[in-house]
């Protein structure tokens, strides 16, 4: 043992859920729910830094100095509670009715959050480090959160040596899924600047359509890739193409478009970008009207290939819940985009079908089982890497 | 001589302009103006019958019941004024100022009905008969006008030989350009409905807009012709293309677009239809989105060819004002189009260069002038064809 061993502080996950979910953290508010989650660690044998930036509470914990330094991530802010009167218990009450625990954030993710400090506490003993990595700004523009943390830890030189990610996983049961990897996504805005005129004397007119049709039928005529690794195939959507001409015999002057791309890890967004600047300047040729675009990369494709630590997270669902969870790449993108850079990453938690809902809600034994999952995984990773 | 000779009435072309113009006649008002026309032409010896369709008042009245029927056409409404003061003179005052007549229709058309009626005053005696078809809905949606009167007079077996009509067709001076044909129009409004959904699971949704840009991308890459007979070559513009989608991560419900095309005789307005409906229907095939689309033909295309008519109007603009007129093709629709289903049609009248304009205006010698030129027209028409 080269860590400090404090002594054990039992912490129950529901109560501490609850009280998370008690705190309307709706981005970029915290409303105090940070205090308590740092008052919990700092109980619990954690150094902690508060990292705020702009608006944003976020902290990053520590106990433990040597390595390997396994580290927890998530996020204390939640999406806004939509229809307030279609609830049927207060969205910040966290109610426990018939075993199920009510509020805006018992899926995503304040109960992970729970689950993983009261297994730490459980876990007294144990080499290397554990942390935790916790924003208020994952579901918002995300700018001041995760990414600049991230930036900080490594330019300061810390090493986390694996990440595991709270966010809801499960597709219909707890322990069916966790996700090794993520898509990333490009959006693309298209302006096209022409020459209004009258549709009898297209000569002295420039129509920006042509030009926009030309760039999109490009655009969504490539197969991007057939698949990868255990990834879907990519995939570009059209997401909008606006020109607002309510003249049936007027030539626009402008027409606009965006475009989105899901891509897997056979892309860079970098290249994605150079391709449709590139399609964008061809398409221009022989018209007299223009393209222009501007670009914004949301996140890399990223992919923790299957090996020793998957390995530990499948023997830990295994053994908590019985269930062999599909490794799985689907769905929209997550802060582990972020901790990639520093580490491998896997997300596992709760099941997500009532997460950004009315009535979103947990089953506390889903809670506690969690809880048992989090546990082997602590314990059975430092087995493997320590 | 078989026609009727009736006493000669001398008609100030200028003085009636200004009388008709102090009408303020704008589509679909009369105010008057079809009375004072009527009027004009009882006092010529000509029956005149009035047709109302829906609030539109219409004219046609004729002098003679012998062949050939020369007909002039023409309309008494006129488009609004537009920004009211930015007029130096009240644009119902019909004022003269250094020789200028202002006023709205002093171009767009009332000044040439008033030189037509005045060179038939001139005319008194003639072969076969002149009539004249006079319309108040040119300038709106044209449906209670031109197109009702034409096929009213061909129910009843009314046979008109040739018309002249008398639209602004003069590009810089009198006379330098008479219309031979006019290009057809067709509108097409294209629906493409699919099912929303998020960028993330494109599975789950139908994004319609491929389908609508595979659709623009087969229209705009025909080439419809390469001219026709002294016509430009037809042309395709698409118009508009809306979707209105906001959210960068949503897969859009619908996507709409609008077409124009105007063509020359080398189409029909239904045959160019059936193509755009059959490019609608195959760009569905192997999407779950369809398409619809709904088409409007604003007018067929139409040519008078060069021959004894033409030889007519050439040799009476050149007696009248010593230039040579171009025979053209070019510009948008005009009325001429409902009348090409009951006889060969010209059109020739002033310059145009200030219609539906501010401060629309006319030099009074140039009416005099297109008075003279009308004149021998009536002279020659009748030397050629009686
Ligand atoms: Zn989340
Ligand atoms: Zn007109």
């Amino acid at each position: 043992m080269t860590s400090p061993a404090p002594e054990p502080v039992i912490i129950d996950p529901v109560d501490l859920a609850q009280a998370l979910i008690r705190r309307p953290s709706v981005t970029p508010a915290d409303e105090g729910a940070m205090d308590i989650l740092q008052r919990q660690l700092e109980a619990l044998g954690f150094g902690c830094r508060r990292m705020k930036f702009g608006e944003i509470e976020n902290l990053y914990a520590r106990r433990g100095t040597a390595r390997p330094n396994l580290c927890f991530a998530g996020h204390t802010d939640v999406v806004p509670v939509g229809d307030d009167a279609a609830w049927t218990a207060g969205p910040f009450e966290a109610q426990i009715r018939d075993g199920v625990l009510y509020g805006r954030g018992a899926v995503d993710m304040k109960s992970a959050i729970a689950a993983f400090v009261s297994a730490v506490g459980n876990s007294p003993e144990h080499p290397g480090s554990i942390s935790f990595l916790i924003t208020g700004d994952e579901e918002g523009v995300a700018e001041d959160g995760t990414v600049k943390v991230v930036e900080a830890l490594a330019a300061e030189g810390e090493i986390i040596d694996h990440c595991i990610v709270g966010e809801p996983t499960s597709a219909a049961l707890l322990g069916d899924m966790v996700k090794i990897g993520r898509r990333g996504s490009i959006n693309a805005w298209i302006t096209v600047e022409g020459q209004q005129g009258h549709v009898a004397y297209p000569h002295r007119a420039a129509n920006p359509i042509p030009v926009l049709v030309s760039i999109l039928s490009r655009l969504q005529s490539r197969v991007l890739d057939e698949g990868y690794e255990g990834f879907q195939p990519s995939n570009l959507e059209v997401t909008t193409v606006d020109v607002g001409n309510t003249a049936t015999n007027v030539i626009p002057a402008t027409a606009r478009a965006r475009v989105n791309i899901r891509f897997n890890p056979a892309h860079r967004g970098r290249d994605l970008q150079a391709w449709i600047e590139g399609e964008c300047a061809a398409a221009g040729e022989g018209f007299k009207a223009r393209a222009e675009v501007m670009c914004k990369i949301s996140g890399e494709a990223f992919l923790t290939k299957p090996g020793p630590f998957t390995e530990v997270i499948v023997a830990a669902v295994e053994e908590a819940t019985g269930r062999s969870p599909e490794l799985s790449t689907t769905g929209g993108t997550s802060d582990a985009r972020f901790i990639r850079s520093l580490c491998p990453v896997v997300e596992f938690g709760l099941v997500g079908s009532t997460m950004h809902q009315v009535d979103e809600r947990v089953p506390v034994q889903e809670i506690r089982d969690l809880t048992k999952a989090y546990e082997a995984l602590i314990r059975r990773y430092f087995v493997a890497f320590a």
